[in-house]
């Protein structure tokens, strides 16, 4: 283990210091998240580097198979990326799992030093990963490189730190001496950390790295071998990341399985045959909810984010006009595919109160939608604020919907991206509808839609927000409310719901960003999900404290 | 909130060196064990107490209700003792608890030191507290004194430190700012550790306040109001906790019912409408495994304490005598009516090596079966360390069983204590019996009796300990054993099956006792239960993150 003693040197620093951010919860992040930040040949490098590997055996992950398979679809060119990845059977994926067991074995200092040291290779490949998650997510190239890049990372290294901290809170041994009196009673003890298992991560197809790598790098830090499943449409951007790692992990003389890609396709998905194997003792997963529920069914340790119904509340913003513009790009914002985006926006029928005076409900909805439309239609911000459509359903599903039941302020429409002629791109739709209408907005619409619901009063609003939170989970609420009285009331109600609250976004803060090392993502008490990114629990629910004792 | 601040500065200092001590794991308690450091007329008093509450109406609660029932035997008078106590409705109940939800306003600092007052007060009922226990679990003076008063309060404390500190690691707010190139972003953020909601706390016959203190005490420093339903042949010992915690409440201006005592009866059960209610979230539950199946199996958030089948491993001990003492005293303390006792000690069919010399099969049966004679018809000892049976069933599951399919190496018989004419006691039965016989000592068998299984080989013996532990769960294993490969060896593979070994015990060390503040009890990883006193896990499920945050 000599080489990963001197890996855990160089990496010791930045692990302490990360530790020491998930404590403090101010700004902090090793990763520079502008591709400025990085060397300028990098972007062609990653483009030219993903065109080669269109059409071809993806051989990084150093694995043979006589089955080679992959149906990746880019949502830019609308034509497949022709990537295949190995395939093992279930038998050998576990087998493989099992003999990687030894990873318990190194001590945590050094699985963070390695699990690090795999974060700085990923920071070389940032470019790479960027196009991959383009090509399989359909997001921008600025969101693409961000979120599966130095985000990803950021989380990535946050569930290092809380892994490290955790199992290191407590002595390794300790002499226990008790007076008796007469004599001392004395015992020689120690403790270890006893990973649970094998952890399965479930990837999500709009996300494949930032919502894979907490769950991944969580089981690892905490000693056990994973097999991560990505979505079938969505597997480039993870391939890279596991690849990186296994090299890693044999540089170190480790084993190579220690983590594992497991891949299948639409027709013959493995998920469910490797969520109920018996070895496998934790399970992360990102997706929707009726597969999520049959996750956290199992009887296993699961860590869930599913989905929710976020709100808004605008009760009374300072101005209209800023409200708007903040609540349109939030929506606009890859298309309304992130798990955070506004999807409910609460007005009052009478309207609201703002600084500047009145404004009436039909007001508010002008304003919303015409936020949405100019943005849009920006010929400098429209294609890259709302990247590309993932999956042909999202578009369907909205389409298919009509008015709602409601009424049509916005319909959505198909625009074109001048660098990519065949993207699939649909624009917001924007339903107008009555608070009666539970039917329509009292469910996770998916994609490029928001409801403007009119509710009796500001009460009514936050008694619906705080009901779909609780009955249908939220990761988000954002609320405009400049009313002290009204905010302590929304904060409340909506933390009694295990939903934060954003009050009076605006400018450069968004609802939909999540920041590692301050922002738990997603709360893990509501209906959403049932973990959170990254608390003490997400760690500590992976290992198990065994004490052992010696009489002296 | 005046008072309650001022008893936080009263029990700073305390809260501080337990936090300290939590992390430590040396020895530490704040409250003296032995009944001698406590004023020579605490004990006649606590006598008197007992006497005069039988056959009376449990005033202490100040709970008005038109039904008052008690069920209670004490085990030595083999009487009941005919205290009632007051009921209400389950609606009741939980429109209490819910009412009470305020509790989450106090501050956790001030809820933690509300918390060490009411065991201070408990303190002051060391001696009440001992003779309910003793007259309704049937221990001894001495263990129900130790472990229904100090050592509960030791673990109780645990829990309000863990969670103090817990809810304390994160700041309550913090200023982020976000350097994003031309400007920064800046946001104020604040975090609520919200509790779940109301917790249910379901305790078992055998200890009555050690088993029911820590979720107790875990969900109320957390800030949720609890509900506790005891067995309904041991109530009086928790009763005059909740009693005197509810004084405390009282004396700071809280409402009393943030702790509450649920009273059923064997023939009217109230469990299970209590653990199935909607409004109950968090379930704590100590007692068989059947049951606790069942509380793991809602979908509530579940701390159990089930059962196990723990081991004794004799494998090279440095002297027979010793081992056959210390394992002697182990299952005759309370009768084998301990979750840590010893149940099966396996021996390997040629015998085993001591640094005195080869000792056989029939030899080491020989020396474990005169310990526990010598023992129980100790006329100064025996009575003592037996205490009585708490339950008639006991006996007679043990006596139907026979010889059990093996040999009766001791057939275990009712002695009588001078203390107590009428007391229920049974010592030990000792069983020989061959590997094979899987139907016998392969799950719990509640009560005073032992089985010493004759293995193929110590590999064998080491292989039948680590599969009961994790298909039948293990509290503790105890080991003798003075090869270091075949220590290590045990210590791992017991380890992997999430069981703590105790290795070569002798003197005044014995298995059953786990100290809190020093050894995990449960380690939560195997069927033996899926909760451990107390580790990070144990106060973090039972409240949740929430961040807040406010544009500039």
């Amino acid at each position: 283990m000599t080489t990963a003693m001197s890996l855990f040197e160089k990496h010791a620093d930045l692990l302490n210091e990360a530790v020491s951010a998930l404590h403090t919860r101010t700004y902090y992040t090793p990763y520079p998240e502008h591709p400025r930040a990085y060397p300028e040949e990098a972007n062609d490098a990653g483009k030219d580097w993903f065109a080669k590997s269109m059409n071809q055996e993806f051989k990084e992950l150093h694995v043979e198979s006589s089955d080679w398979i992959g149906e990746e679809v880019s949502p830019y060119f609308q034509t497949g990326i022709g990537v295949t990845y190995p395939t093992l059977s279930l038998d050998q994926l576990i087998h493989n799992a099992q003999a990687a067991k030894t990873w318990k074995d190194v001590s945590v200092g050094e699985r963070a030093a390695i699990l690090i040291e795999s974060l700085d290779r990923v920071a070389k490949r940032y470019f790479d990963i960027a196009y991959a998650t383009m090509h399989t997510t359909g997001q921008s190239f600025m969101m693409a490189f961000q979120a599966s890049g130095p985000h990803a990372n950021d989380r990535a290294l946050e569930a290092v730190a809380m892994g490290y901290h955790e199992i290191n809170r407590f002595p390794s041994e300790v002499n226990w001496v008790k007076p008796m009196g007469k004599f001392d009673l004395e015992l020689h003890k120690t403790w270890k950390a006893q990973p649970r298992g094998i952890g399965l991560v479930i990837g999500c197809s709009t996300f494949p790295t930032w919502n894979t790598v907490p769950g991944m790098y969580a089981s690892l830090v905490t000693g056990n071998p994973v097999i991560v499943k990505p979505h079938p449409k969505a597997i480039l951007p993870i391939a890279i990341v596991i690849a990186e790692l296994r090299n890693v992990l044999t540089e170190n003389n480790l084993d190579p399985n220690i983590i594992q890609l497991a891949v299948d396709t639409l027709s013959k998905p493995i998920t469910k045959q490797l969520a109920e194997h018996k070895d496998i003792t934790l399970v992360d997963y990102t997706g929707g909810n009726v597969f999520g529920d049959y996750i956290e069914s199992l009887n296993k340790i699961t860590f869930t984010e599913k989905a929710g119904v976020n709100s808004v509340i605008i009760d009374s913003p300072k101005d209209i006009k800023g409200v708007a513009q903040n609540i349109g790009f939030s929506a606009s914002l890859y298309s309304g595919q992130m798990c955070t985006a506004p999807q409910n926006v609460y007005v009052p029928e009478s309207g609201i109160d703002t600084a500047e005076g009145h404004v009436s409900f039909d007001e508010v909805v002008m304003h919303i939608t015409k936020s949405v439309e100019g943005l849009v239609n920006h010929p400098k911000m429209g294609a890259g604020t709302l990247g590309g459509i993932q999956n042909d359903n999202t578009i369907k599903r909205i389409t298919d919907g009509g008015n709602f039941g409601g009424e049509l302020a916005l319909g959505g429409q198909e625009i074109s991206n001048p660098e990519f002629e065949n993207a699939r791109i649909f624009t917001p739709r924007v339903v107008v509808t009555d608070y009666n209408n539970v039917e329509a907005y009292g469910h996770e619409c998916f994609g490029p839609i928001v409801f403007i619901v009119k509710t009796k009063d500001r009460n009514h609003s936050l008694q619906i927000a705080a009901e779909m939170a609780r009955s249908k989970g939220a990761l988000t609420c954002l609320a405009y409310c400049t009313d002290e009285a009204m905010m302590r009331e929304i904060e409340s109600t909506m933390n009694a719901a295990f939903t934060p609250v954003s009050f009076n976004f605006g400018g450069a803060a968004f609802v939909n960003q999540h920041a590692a090392f301050s922002d738990f993502h997603v709360t893990g008490g509501n209906p959403a999900g049932n973990a959170s990114f990254t608390n003490p629990e997400y760690v500590n629910k992976r290992f198990v404290w065994v004490g052992n004792r010696y009489a002296k």
